[in-house]
């Protein structure tokens, strides 16, 4: 089912501090910061040469992101989303073993346009995960 | 300096149980487990086509990732790692700029048999960062 990692996402406290050190100090290529109001978040992409470090920054008020930082305040390591071929045959399949459970099973359209759910932390060791249609 | 993402590295509570979800749930290849006595660490790997995500679970009495997994029982995401072409070069860089901690200045041979350091997670947004010479 699951492909190439299409990103790991860091929250960060300080988007303009952590955009800085990616590229000047760790020689990455990185991305103009962009707001997704529909997502509240503020993201920048890293990109690497066979994947992506997207950093997520709170948007707003009731920013998806905003509870982490809060509990975590220097950041952290805050999803991985892999890629699947068909989304709605994912989500079926999932649904159907009853194993590890759909935050969303209808999907919504993720921060590249594309179809996205995320699965419950609690049932892949403590990892939030998304699954993104390539 | 940095290149390809090596691998996100992920502390799971029972290595079994997390295999086999991720080849009976998520699809995935994954390799039988290895005892790394050396680095205090069982070691699964979850083969992707453009990366690969590292299942550790402490081996023997003195694991890094016992304290980890005692704060966080249901495990979660434990590291991320790129790649350098030089570790020596990138070590001498960041000591030079003294804005990033490298937390052994000497290499250490890693789990894939090259040269690592680790980078202080208090000095890039809460993650534990490794570089690994290509």
């Amino acid at each position: 089912m699951i492909g190439r990692l299409n990103h790991v996402a860091i929250a960060v406290p300080d988007l303009a501090k952590a955009t800085e050190r990616y590229r000047d100090m760790l020689g990455a290529t990185v991305t103009q910061p962009e707001d997704l109001p529909e997502h509240g978040v503020t993201v920048v992409f890293i990109r690497l040469p066979n994947t992506n470090v997207e950093l997520l920054h709170p948007l707003g008020d009731k920013s998806p992101i905003a509870p982490f930082l809060a509990k975590n305040p220097s950041g952290g390591l805050h999803h991985v989303c892999y890629e699947v071929e068909d989304i709605n045959t994912a989500v079926e399949f999932l649904l159907a073993t009853d194993t590890m459970r759909v935050l969303n099973p209808k999907p919504k359209i993720g921060a590249h346009g594309k179809p996205v759910v995320f699965l419950h932390p609690k049932d892949n060791d403590g990892v939030l995960t998304e699954l993104e249609q390539a």
